[in-house]
């Protein structure tokens, strides 16, 4: 063995491993020729898990979907060149929803930079604005002292480590130069190791004393939005005892809980003109999806409380007055001892409306044909094994009014709140859990590519596909009325699309649905990969959707 | 109209006008709300041309591609958030390709950044690494003097503008902030100016006195790369009169002109072991695509001189002695004045060379089923009317190997030399020229969401697909000894792909042909948008092709 081939074979060898000891478990790998070396010590590592994907964009956002189905840290490894640069819109979406997504790119050695050579962008802190941390390794050099690079793998690894779990987690950026040849050598094996470390914990305690005469004021809510996995349960017990309403988003998982205290139709109400006054609000996790709700927090003169176990400043666009850093549990758990003050009859009134809210969307859903009929329908068929993928951006806004009576998981990519990557995202979550997407036909046309990983690699899934042949959410922008006459060319983007070739392309199965009856009797499949698409239109859609709105205001004023 | 609506006006109807002031006559626009009072703007004036365009990957490579056929800048167009992360792979092409790339990318307003607002990525010099230039607009405000942002626009545009054209010439950024509401008022016409500007002129001259004891020595070559649309006749001119063989690399175009002292084997003689004594060597224009010649120039000691009217250092890995920026023709004109000696003997020897290697090729062609006779087949087809765009990585080899008789003009991507965003930039480029794409199946795959330009705007394009189900190039690297038993599926990567049905998904004509008879008598179609897809064998392809460079070896020997 020469000393470069021993040189580089220690350095991947043990950069794998500690990848292994600091918590990842699989690696997405885009082919490629530069990065050989770390390819091969992935497939040669025993117990690192790796899946091939050509197409970097997608690539990125499946691992994405790993992170979100296992709550692990997932790699990433491609070659040199413009491949790394399509890793971007997954980053940027990472950094956003705090997933430790490890970037590998590979390059060409640093003498091969800024000359012109093949293969070769400047991809030396290439994603600044969207990593939490980034190193440009140096090579293996077969000459110089054997340790300094099993140290410098050791030490950037334990530096990044702080950024793969805890407050500050999300994408880190490995550039990793390698000169030829680029073979490291199998027979090593015994440089791979599948030792683990103890990995930080992260806990802050604070004192509540501050806000004990705030919370024994009558009109209290809690907003709680996307926890990220904590657990949720002092919330309920809190709520149960001192009667506060939760106002829950999809994301928080609460509402599959189907606790009394639970108001889901929010949106709706505030939508249809609610005007309550209320004296402070506990906000949990990240922000709602409700534009609505959110315009109402930034309008309130509500004492705001924000509750958040990771310091990243989700608060869009409106500051707390005062904001704790703690697990939701402790802060539930010590705030219950602060407070003394009844308040059944407030309960009573958010419940009633949430009663009779519910109620007109069940009427309204009796004669719509539009995308929400299909949507509530969707959410009818899960069970509390299954975890709902939502694509943004209207299915989303749907799911969020319609999730009532659901026990299924819910996710999203609400980050960026981009279209793109959704499918790969999703396959992702797949392989971990037991997922239907919901998605519109522009998302779905966005990352078609991202299929391929569910034909190469059996992962269930199944795609209900709502075609309205456009982007929808447009139709309900102020630039409508206001541009009509650019209208359709700009924002209606039809694309006529067959997507039947599409499921044949990537072997799932297909069935198009023209009307709710046909889609109502329909089991969606337990096994192997399916589209259900279904047909409706953008212009119909929007006006039966308006007609609910208004009918909601009516019970507003009968209720409060 | 609100003081708002007329400052936002006039800043978006002034920054459109001038970008057709500084040459943009196209701009691919991909549909979202914030960019709407650009994409109003952009509609709304009477000279442009919009595109529409919802994958904002492809868009940007198609935007390359119109570059590419229009020899003029480009301009496009995102909304907020992830949308404008996938415009990096063709922003780092077009970096390395000198392309001027205009990317406008909208944002919201300052005070939402940072804070976790939807939609809203660190957008801020987010392309730092790849752009020439980049700006972060402030707001159009209504209530500050009317006149900052209407100059405000002017300069930027104007500084922007050294970076369109000339020697620094590549992408530049504008990040534009709109704060709602955002429709610009249409009425406002007047404000859309279709004026030009006189655009900066680059020319520099320098004394050739020094080298001309050099370049009166007998044994010298010219190798001439990419010259990126440079006048060429004084080349030929020259190496007409003083006796020079010219390695033309396909790109220069040069090929085309079937000149005698043109040599297009030097690739298969250099693998097949050619050595050959030389004294200088002219470089001219963008590194050749030749790998073999590339090994060749850095092991000689020939004296090289480097011609490029861009001072980009294109010059991988080799440092020339010397470096003119000047025009080639001013070049060789200047130069013949300066040389003397006789060379024929020196000129008959490469000629000499050229013609058994050109027998041999073509005798190998006769009986070989590779992929190198269909790509030879494919260049039999094209007229002195056609352009060929030929992708990364196999099918740009084996054109580089076999372009000997043709007629048409050449292109690729050679900056990064990616298989990403193919499709997309042959179809920009078939907008302007009659354009057949030569592709294998991965770097298909990749960007088979462009195919969506050709189906929404009847844009026609031939598309000959090698399909050998995999990537076709890894066949060749040393790593496909060493690590074998990783190959398959780190490197091979088949995907099993049918692409009848992409063809049926965009409206295209789709052929597989298994054998080359069937394909022979095939005529490429004049009209429309087909698939002509070959299938092929890539272990059966690299045994052939090994065949071949070792058939060449034997009249080195035989001619020398």
């Amino acid at each position: 063995m020469s000393n470069h081939i021993h040189a580089l074979t220690k350095q991947v060898f043990t950069f794998v491993s500690e990848l292994y000891a600091y918590g990842v478990r699989e690696v997405v790998v885009s082919p490629g020729s530069r990065s050989t070396p770390m390819a091969i010590a992935i497939e040669a590592h025993p117990k690192m898990k790796s899946w091939i994907h050509p197409d970097e964009r997608s690539a990125a956002f499946f691992a994405m979907g790993l992170m979100k189905g296992s709550e692990r840290p997932v790699a990433i490894l491609c070659t040199s060149g413009s491949a790394a640069a399509n890793y971007t819109p997954a980053i940027s979406e990472s950094q956003l929803s705090h997933l430790p997504l490890v970037v590998l790119t590979s390059d060409r050695p640093h003498e091969l930079r800024g000359i012109g050579a093949p293969q070769a962008i400047n991809q030396n802190n290439m994603f600044a604005n969207f990593v939490q941390y980034q190193f440009d390794f140096p090579i293996a050099e077969g000459n110089d002292d054997e340790d300094y690079m099993t140290s410098t793998v050791k030490f950037q690894l334990q530096k990044a480590s702080q950024y793969l779990y805890g407050p500050h987690r999300g994408p880190i950026h490995f550039n990793l130069p390698f000169r030829e040849p680029l073979t490291p050598d199998v027979e090593k094996v015994e440089w791979l190791t599948s030792e683990t470390k103890i990995l930080p914990h992260y806990q802050k305690t604070t004192s509540l004393n501050e806000i004990s005469s705030i919370v024994n004021k009558r009109k209290g809510i809690i907003i709680v939005g996307d926890m990220q996995h904590q657990d949720v349960d002092q919330i309920l017990t809190f709520a149960t005892i001192h009667d506060m309403p939760i106002l829950a988003d999809p994301l928080s998982q609460l509402r599959r809980e189907h606790h009394p205290n639970v108001i889901t139709t929010y949106d709706l109400l505030y939508r249809a003109g609610l005007e309550v006054e209320v004296d402070f609000i506990i906000r949990v996790g990240k922000p709602v999806i409700s534009k609505k709700l959110n315009q109402w927090l930034k309008a309130t003169d509500a004492f705001q409380i924000l509750v958040q176990n990771n310091d990243y400043p989700d608060a869009f666009p409106i500051p707390p007055h005062v904001s704790y850093e703690l697990s939701a549990n402790d802060f539930f758990r010590q705030l219950s001892e602060a407070t003394t003050v009844e308040r059944k009859q407030w309960l009573q009134k958010w419940q009633s409306l949430e009663k009779h809210a519910q109620a007109e969307v069940k009427d309204y859903l009796r004669t719509a044909t539009d995308e929400a009929v299909y949507v509530s329908n969707v959410l009818d068929k899960l069970t509390s094994q299954d975890a709902l993928f939502v694509s943004n951006s209207m299915p989303i806004r749907d799911v969020d009014n319609l999730f009532m009576d659901c026990e299924a998981e819910v996710y999203a990519n609400r980050g960026a709140n981009g279209i793109d990557g959704v499918v790969s995202t999703a396959l992702g979550m797949a392989v971990h859990k037991n997922i239907t997407l919901l998605i519109g036909d522009l998302a779905f046309y966005h990352d078609m590519n991202g299929l391929l990983m569910s034909k190469l690699n059996d992962i269930n899934l199944n795609i209900v596909l709502l075609n309205n042949d456009g982007g929808g959410i447009f139709s309900y922008l102020p630039q409508k009325e206001a541009a009509e006459s650019y209208f359709e060319r700009l924002f209606g983007t039809p694309t006529g699309l067959n997507f039947e070739h599409t499921a044949l392309l990537y072997d799932f199965a297909f069935d198009r649905f023209e009307s709710i009856e046909s889609f109502k009797y329909t089991e969606l499949s337990k096994f192997g990969a399916h589209i259900y698409e279904i047909m409706t239109h953008r212009e119909d859609n929007r006006k039966q959707h308006l007609k609910l709105y208004k009918k909601l205001s009516d019970i507003i004023n009968v209720t409060l």
